[in-house]
């Protein structure tokens, strides 16, 4: 069942070493089907170097183990939030990648500094509140995922493909498993340049948003002109 | 004698180069055998591209070499105390490593400041006194065993498997060898994320502790739901 | 037609990621022909590994495709308007490498902090003013040439082979493709260790000129007596 | 001639870029003969992939060329100073690795803030003065010799494998070419975390001096008991 998707999201569960996201088994990438019913996730705690196809997940809307002998991530209840919200979302990944969660646990968005950051994501990228007490109490991931979506409030979510959730760490997304985890390494690439910048010029002059425009509208959009698609 | 402990330690010392936390020889891994009355561990001084397991030294729980042509590892009196002192702890780790070595010579303890800290340390990670010029004279590596018996106190040793030696280095421990190591690596990592942190919010926003007993118990305890194995 | 520049192109562009100056395809490298009417240039948009020498486009100096069926980077018009007003450049690289894209994120130009710095750049590396509105409208790849020749101003563009781009990033060049990436991997060195230094010195306490001099002539220009080519 | 000689040197050579010291040609490294008249030394300029034992340049202690087609390292004159003045210096090696040459840029000495540079280095590792203007008029290379043996002063070269040239970067040395490569990377490592430790504690917590006793003779002297040489 769905083979094609489970091999996609493997490769995108093994892209999260090569790029130096995680540390052990601290990452996760999930992808949903096309009929946007099941959702294909890695297993709970299994290192990258064994994992195969097969270990992968399927699961339903509602968290339902449909297909599989492992446990699902135990980040599943928020990837699961993000694709009932977001229609256009196609894969999710959560790292603990080591600059976005420094910015993460500093509580700090991170402001547009530069046209790397442009490039990818249209705005400042936000830092989420933290749950509370209740909330943790309540359900945890779910609600993690529900913290998500109030923080990206009316943007749209592949325009700001990636935020940090306070202590914790980034959440990124794409349209498909491959690019949640392009838009994870943008996310750290930037937060590490950030973290430079901060130390250089703690006031962070930030890109004016007429730069900002450009860059991102060079690649994106109706009148990009970056890269082979032609519009 | 002890042949699949010392195929163990050996393995664990060689992690040490592969997670990066050892220039040269600056680390040593041991452990205990099941009647814990035996440890094995790494010889003093020898390059780790250069170690077989019949090179790991067996000791007593006095640091009487009972087997093994080379001299054992420095800091063998400092593995021995732990050994004595904590009934759970199997392995014993101590490293340079750069990140929480750095918090060691700031003679600072690492609060818990994100997630990735919650998983694995239940509270801040302490960093010890400094021993008394009487201390270094009368038993300097012995005596840095019960220092760092000192710097947990009642905290049990599994829930808190590390601590910084002030202006030397982390001791990292756990139930084996692998698992010390695991520890030591979580360890640096922490502390590199610490520092970044440090850098982007001087005045650190700790984790609150609802968020992190919600983490340290996904993972430790009879009601952990992280990974495969059911409680 | 070029064959052998393609080639020189090729290897050149794929020495961005084997130095660590490239995040997937954030970074171009064009050489120019002997006759300087013809200009080899990386595909926009194309991942590294998969790059062939016939991907190479080649336009003329108004940024006409001549050969190629992909287009050329998006970059293409800041390459040319070096090329139409330099005629000793040979040879002009873009990256968003880290350490220099922070400093140009900063704002801040890198001043001559030691004889690293001293062997290859006879100065302070500038960098830029933000474009206008305007020019952002009027033709923003253009106006970035015109402002990397507004920021060089009467400095001999081969004794300064690289500057910073406000916010955005390094662009560097030399006497070939070779060179430019030569010179663009000492800039990323430079700038990480004026990093560092600045977090370690504020002040920031210059390298004297009669060093800078001393530095600089021993490599460059008649005098030279560093390396093996005899002057 | 020196055929043993010229392989140990061009094998420390070849672990400058193996231990991440050097960026391209960046770096040298020396070592004298038993009857201390030859010193043999890396060519000027030529790039590490490519070089052979019989590239390496045999010089007498004034500097003239005894065997070899190939120039001498641009820095030739300052090795031979510190053979003709230190009896027991057999190898010397510079670079400019990225941290301590950021030390050196910030025109700072390295105070003794662990125990890793305790186990090495037996004090303040010294940061030079800069030469005067008629200092690099006379003679730039060999008066940066001169400066070394000022800057270290009385202490022992051997108990001080290393110093900082002010905005330039380190010298270091030991019994051979490999002991100084050795020392050259301990330099590095302990510049490294230094820097990370000024940032999270600026006021720098050194380490007594009973402790730097105790671990510079664990390791160095006739009481020595680290490694497998009794002594």
């Amino acid at each position: 069942m769905l083979d094609a998707l489970r091999e996609e999201v493997l490769a995108a569960n093994l892209d999260l070493p090569k790029y130096g996201l995680v540390t052990f088994t601290w990452g996760n990438v999930s992808a949903i089907n096309d009929a946007r019913d099941l959702v294909v996730i890695k297993p709970s705690g299994v290192a990258y170097e064994n994992m195969s196809a097969s270990d992968m997940v399927i699961v339903d809307l509602k968290g339902n183990v449909v297909e599989g002998t492992l446990r699902p991530s135990s980040d599943t209840a928020t990837h699961l939030a993000l694709y009932r919200q977001y229609d256009d979302v196609g894969g999710v990944v959560h790292t603990h990648s080591s600059n976005a969660t420094s910015w993460a646990q500093s509580q700090r968005s991170i402001p547009v500094l530069g046209t790397t950051h442009a490039d990818y994501f249209n705005g400042t990228i936000p830092c989420s509140r933290l749950l509370t007490p209740e909330e943790v109490e309540q359900g945890y991931e779910e609600l993690t995922g529900s913290l998500i979506i109030e923080t990206l409030g009316d943007t749209p979510p592949l325009t700001m493909p990636g935020i940090l959730i306070s202590n914790h760490g980034p959440f990124a997304w794409g349209k498909d498993a491959h690019g949640a985890v392009h838009n994870a390494v943008v996310l750290e690439e930037i937060a590490r340049m950030a973290l430079a910048t901060a130390q250089l010029n703690p006031g962070l002059a930030q890109l004016p948003d007429y730069i900002l425009n450009k860059h991102y509208s060079r690649k994106h959009g109706k009148n990009a002109y970056y890269g082979q698609n032609k519009a």
